[in-house]
Parts: structure tokens; C-alpha cells; sequence
């Protein structure tokens, strides 16, 4: 079993990630947003990429249906949250269709098509993931959303829990950046020492969401494994 | 000033290199090579992308050139020198044209075209090509060569101990990648404790070059910095 680590959707590629299990990460928030989501009992959450793509798909039945994301990092005109995760609460999502579109992290999972499976990873399912993706028993790649096509420093310290999760009494070959992603993690345990850094924190921190922030960076508080098929996320547990 | 990191020759943007200063990183062994046979006063290296270029070139007066570089990090049949530093001397090099061509550092190298001014950084001359770049004023991208398109520890840790030189007592920005290979260079100023997991480095490790290897992680040995420019490289100082 080999693991490795793309630094953002624009570095992807097909050969990288074909027939291999893929964990998309985007832990500030896209991920998180997910997963809270699936925790808290929407029937399934279908990530767009463009605010037109989400408006057209929810026009069909707008009731029954709950539109998230962001653009610059806030709410969008007309829909019914941002992409903060404590807005996905059990009484707004459940036995709903959530449909989300944000700027790096429904990229990242439109984007690695040909994957044997595409996972959705966060802190807050860290080692559900990894758990799982254990089992398969296949090559992973850990494909971090970034920021804007670059590497971010929030999903990189992400991937490299989750990849020392996966190598805790398990023999696995890590590609030169998996164990760096690692050793980042390892080294900054608290998360906070290291994340603080990144500037997609700065920029939701001046947006005075910390309360996201802490949110996000709380290590398993949940237990769902959101999967990505057919265009729709569901839990894969 | 800005400063950022690209992880490998085969993840260059134009836009992200093009009118700012770039330093080319493949300590273990090309930038190593180059640095040294510039401060032992060659006339000029001459980077090339094949051997049958370097064969070419060289055919114009083979008595006046020195042939070097690597393939699969083994020396090629017909050329004067490996990818060793080691076996760029003084005696050797003095008045002579250097040819090289290496499977990462002259492709990184070539690569960068369309950027203001092409640097080339290995650990032996950091603080130098670090004073240099400083001078510009300029945007600065660390582009590390990688092994094989993909990340390499070894070119890493070079790029943050440069970063490192740089901001002391230097106001500057740095995306979360440049402050990331910062980090790992002030947690492993020994070089070593972090070199020692790169896969490059098990592999001239395995070919008993642990003498390359003491030679190439050594710092601030050397202070010329060699500059790239209509195809050829010289020292800029």
C-alpha cells in the first residue's frame, strides 16, 4: 500500500489518482460542512460547481432541498446556509437533499473522476477515514482542495492525521510529501500551533467565524465516512 | 516581497514563475554539480535536456568540454563525469566548458523560462544565493526540481533554509508552502534528521555516495551563486 498527497485541485493528475482510493480534503470548511451534514441525516449532499449548477438542480422541488456553500468565503445570494458546519444542523438538513457549492472543495471532488473511490475526509472524521481506508487495502492519495490551487497549510496537517492514523501498527510506503504531511502532524498535535499559520485561517478568522474554526479542528467528534458516486455524497458506513 | 515554494519541475505555471526571481533547487546532486563546478572556475555550465544534445554540443570541440550528469543517478557512457560534486575540481573544471544534462535539475532549469532572473541554490551556497535574491526586491519562487515530477524532501529542506536566511531580520510574505518548508528547515537544522527519510536519498545512499551526500548537505560552503541566462549558466556575483 503506497500513499501520497496532492497539494491542491489544480495539481491533480489522472495518473495519479486512477484505480487509487482518493480522500479529498478541504478541512476549512467544505469537508466539514459535508460531513456534519451526513452526520446529521440529509439523505445525501450533491456538490456543484457553479452557483447556476445549484439554482437549476434545486428549481425542481426547492422544499425539499437545502442550498450551502460560499464564494469569497461567504453566504451566496438566495441560498439557505453558508459553508459554516454548525449551520447544518439535525433540524434544518435531515431527510433533505443538501446541495453545495464552494470555491476549492466541490472542485476537488468533481476533479478526480477515474478514482477507484472518492472519499471525503475532515478532522472531525479523521480516523473514521482512515479506518476504512485502511480495510480497502488499496493505494491512497490524499487530495487536499488548497486554496485557490495552492497548497494550504489546514489541509495538509489534515492529510497527515489522517496518513498517521492509517500507519499506526500498519506497513505502508509514504511518497516523500505523505511523510512530510506526517511529520507536520506528529510535530503539531494540537493542530492550532501549526494551522494558525495558513492564511484561508486568517481569512475566515477575519470573518469572525472562529467558532468554525474550532469547530473544525476538533479531531473525531464524528464517525461517518462520506462517499462520493454517481454525483452524490452518502455516507459510506 | 513574496515567496513561494513549487514542489517539482513538472508542477511550473508560467504565471506563477514569470517575471519574478527563481532559484532552481536539486541539491542532491544537479544544483550541487553546477555550484561546484562554477566556484572551481569553469567557464560556464551548459544545461541540456538529452544526451544526445550534450553529445552534439560537445562535438564542436570535445578537447575544450567537460561532459557530466546522469541517468538513473549513474554516470552515462561516453561522458567525462558523473553527477558527482566531488569529481568537479579545480583541475579538472578550471577554463573548461561543463556540459550537463541530469534527469531533474536540468529540466527544472529549462524550465523556468520567463521568469526576471534564473538563480541556482543547493544547501552549499544557501546564504549567498539567499543575500542575492534579498537585493532584488523582487517576488521570489523556490522552484525545486523533485524527483521524477514529484516532491522531494531533499529540495524541501534547501528552499527553507534559504526562506529561513532570508527573513531573518526581513519582512516578507510567504504563502503557506514557503512557510511550511521554513518550518521543517527550523525544526532540522541538522539537515539530516529530515533528509534521511527522502526516497532520492535512500537511492544514492544505496549506491555508496554517502560522500556526495555529506558533500551536498553541508552549508554555506561556497559563495558564488550561479545564474542561468541564454542557456547558460555563470556566477552572477
Amino acid at each position: 500500500m503506497n500513499i501520497d498527497v496532492i497539494i491542491s485541485a489544480d495539481h491533480i493528475k489522472e495518473s495519479q489518482i486512477k484505480d487509487k482510493v482518493v480522500v479529498v480534503i478541504d478541512m476549512l470548511r467544505a469537508t466539514s460542512v459535508i460531513t456534519t451534514a451526513i452526520a446529521n441525516g440529509c439523505n445525501k449532499v450533491i456538490p456543484v460547481l457553479t452557483v447556476e449548477d445549484a439554482f437549476k438542480l434545486a428549481s425542481k422541488d426547492r422544499n425539499s432541498v437545502i442550498l450551502g456553500g460560499e464564494r469569497r468565503a461567504l453566504k451566496i445570494d438566495g441560498f439557505d446556509l453558508s459553508n459554516s458546519p454548525l449551520e447544518y444542523t439535525k433540524e434544518i438538513v435531515q431527510n433533505k437533499d443538501v446541495i453545495i457549492t464552494t470555491t476549492n472543495g466541490t472542485k476537488a471532488i468533481n476533479g478526480c473522476k477515474g478514482a477507484y473511490k472518492i472519499y471525503i475526509g475532515a478532522m472531525i472524521n479523521g480516523r473514521a477515514v482512515a479506518q476504512l481506508v485502511k480495510k480497502e487495502n488499496k493505494d491512497i492519495v490524499f487530495l487536499n482542495a488548497g486554496t485557490n490551487g495552492q497548497f494550504s497549510m489546514d489541509d495538509f496537517i489534515c492529510a497527515g492525521y489522517m496518513i498517521d492514523c492509517i500507519t499506526e501498527n500498519h506497513e505502508v510506503q509514504l511518497t516523500d510529501i505523505a511523510k512530510t504531511a506526517r511529520y507536520i502532524y506528529e510535530n503539531n498535535k494540537d493542530i492550532d500551533s501549526y494551522i494558525k499559520e495558513a492564511r484561508h485561517y486568517s481569512v475566515i478568522k477575519s470573518l469572525s467565524l472562529e467558532s468554525d474554526l474550532a469547530y473544525c479542528m476538533k479531531k473525531d467528534i464524528l464517525s461517518v465516512v462520506p462517499e462520493f458516486k454517481n454525483g452524490e455524497i452518502k455516507n459510506a458506513l
